[in-house]
């Protein structure tokens, strides 16, 4: 594959940090124990927050997303991640509604995390960076309201790791948020889930450009392990049909008669392996390694059934206590990496605490990525829950 | 991981060659166009052939499978693959039939592939060794065959990998076979299974120690590469479902408290990790990298569909000349590698030209692994297929 072998001309653009919150006031004890302070949060604003405060909705980025959820990101210059979701007179409505997304920490578009430098050592945290969790990322989150003096969101949402986050406002601060609206989520990893990111993690380690997570001060990058890492990720990102809609078994060089247009080598000839090898490249180009490696874990320790001891209903508990809270899970009918099942099982246990619950499993040909694909049908969903009295 | 960074000590044992055959009376003209010639065929007999030389089974072997059906593998000493299938007494009864099974050409164990030493440069092919295709590995049985002087096999069995070849014997040899007996297999790779390869395929040629294909000159092994292939593609051979039962979030140390007992580093730590990790570094130890860079690239590239113009069941038309040929599918509920319609698909293409055919698709709990499974149904089954007149 051909990646660059350096991590690019892109890297010092990660230090753009476009606006970054210090947490300076209040110390953050990590589900590890660990206590962090003084560490930055980068995140983005859209729209206006009102004299009341009442109109502030959290967006929680999924696994390699990043705050830039509705402008360019300064990194691949493309448009914002939901450009086609939120917006002026878009679904999350920004003439209406002030919207806040920050970088998760972990992640690498200028909150704290493994490429972050160490004040004491003067190096990039690398593997010494402390291991995070969802709840983590979401404490987080709580601190950047605090400091924006939003009391209450008017609704927290989240798509895949996103979902999870949002999931985890509800339990950590269920007296903080109205509405939750959750996508493409579930409320725990499965094992395929952890089988998946594990082979690649390997895959980044394998690389001997990561040198043991010290390539930055080395000057490497483990670009091919990456690229590898993010080839598997995107095969669970589509469904098997969506691959089979939108590439087939066809070639790459469009000869029609394919069976003697075979390359015969072993250069990417589907269109299905180009496409791949396009996804790891430009991967490389915008990702840290070792964020990959934090994040993915914290998406494995995700389980909020056993954090109440095998009751999900537990969870919900204290939100169920909030007056006029309410819920919405959109899940998609060909999602195999987080399955309608799994929404379901989180409806269930939010009814049975009686909390105001939608639960929309949209027919759909995109897989998981559907909930990132403009689609009148979750416009439609999105807009009226959010505006709804 | 820790995989080991040489060959390792079995490497040797690999030109065991218990039993060869070198096609020298007949060039074969492969796929690509090219003609190979002189070359070695490793393979196993089981039985004894009857005197009217109607008693022999062929049994094509899986992906990275190989001779060893029912016999102790030389290499890793352990018993055969099909070992609870095939033998005395046994669904695929050796008192009864003659079975044979060859190492396919572009394999590890003996036969013509990417580590056999090319006689005129006096190094192994590696990246030069041809580009092989399933129909390719048939005509190399098919020179083993009558080598043997085996005129009509009484059937052909091939599960997976094994199945497709199962599958081209019928249209390749159609008045050579009586019956055939396919299991989890299919008559093209999909574009999903080709993209899950492909990541194989990267992840291997990635490791410096690939070192272009000429690892073995170099006296290096891709061993992390080969790993993470492998833990790609075992991942695929189960199902979720079975991930779920056999591991579901279960830690390693077996600490009940999941939650406390994290390790919080990149260790594996869930079962499910460990399995993959143990997967990984066992076949390294045994298999060939550039083996399975060519052996994916075969599976990738068949498609009887498209070899017929998009008509599968004109693929049968010469079988169904033969009276009393018969087919049995047999297929699994859980196996999302190879669908029960995939071999529904075969099925109707089969009925469609007129050939006597059954089709099965037992409830599993292994997914795509279910063939290789002992199960009472499964050897019922089986065996009333090759008994009956």
């Amino acid at each position: 594959m051909k990646v660059k072998s350096s991590f690019g001309p892109n890297y010092n653009e990660f230090e753009i940090g476009e606006i970054v919150f210090l947490a300076q006031e209040k110390a953050l004890k990590l589900s590890s124990g660990i206590e962090i302070k003084n560490f930055p949060l980068a995140y983005q604003t859209y729209g206006s927050l009102n004299a009341d405060q009442s109109n502030a909705i959290l967006i929680c980025h999924a696994l390699t997303g990043d705050q830039y959820v509705a402008s360019t990101n300064p990194v691949t210059k493309k448009a914002g991640w939901w450009n086609a979701m939120v917006g002026p007179n878009k679904p999350i409505e920004t003439n209406k509604f002030f919207v806040i997304c920050s970088n998760i920490i972990g992640g690498c578009m200028g909150s704290f995390g493994p490429k972050t430098i160490n004040s004491e050592t003067g190096e990039p945290y690398g593997l010494s960076f402390p291991m995070i969790t969802i709840q983590d990322m979401v404490q987080a989150q709580n601190l950047l309201l605090e400091h924006l003096q939003i009391k209450k969101l008017h609704a927290v949402i989240g798509g895949s790791t996103g979902g999870m986050q949002a999931l985890s406002w509800s339990v950590l601060y269920p007296q903080k948020i109205k509405s939750v609206l959750l996508l493409a989520t579930s409320y725990r990893h499965s094992p395929q889930n952890i089988a998946f990111h594990e082979a690649g993690r390997q895959a980044i380690m394998a690389d001997p450009n990561w040198c043991g997570g010290k390539y930055l001060l080395e000057k490497k990058y483990p670009s091919k392990g990456l690229a590898v890492a993010r080839m598997i990720a995107h095969i669970t990102y589509l469904s098997k049909n969506s691959l089979q809609d939108k590439f087939g078994r066809n070639l790459q060089n469009k000869n029609t008669d394919a069976k003697n247009a075979f390359s015969l080598n072993f250069d990417p000839e589907f269109q299905v392996e180009s496409y791949l090898h396009h996804q790891g490249m430009s991967f490389v180009e915008r990702f840290d390694a070792n964020s990959y490696l934090y994040t993915t874990k914290a998406v494995n320790y995700f389980d909020l059934e056993s954090d109440f001891n095998g009751k999900l209903s537990n969870a919900f508990i204290e939100f169920a206590k909030n007056k006029n809270g309410r819920f919405c899970l959109i899940s998609f009918s060909d999602d195999w990496l987080f399955e309608p099942s799994d929404t379901k099982k989180i409806t269930h246990a939010l009814i049975a605490c009686g909390i105001n619950t939608s639960n929309i499993i949209m027919e759909s040909h995109h897989g998981h990525d559907s909930f990132l694909i403009e689609n009148e049908a979750l416009n439609s969903t999105v807009s009226a829950f959010l505006n709804q009295a």
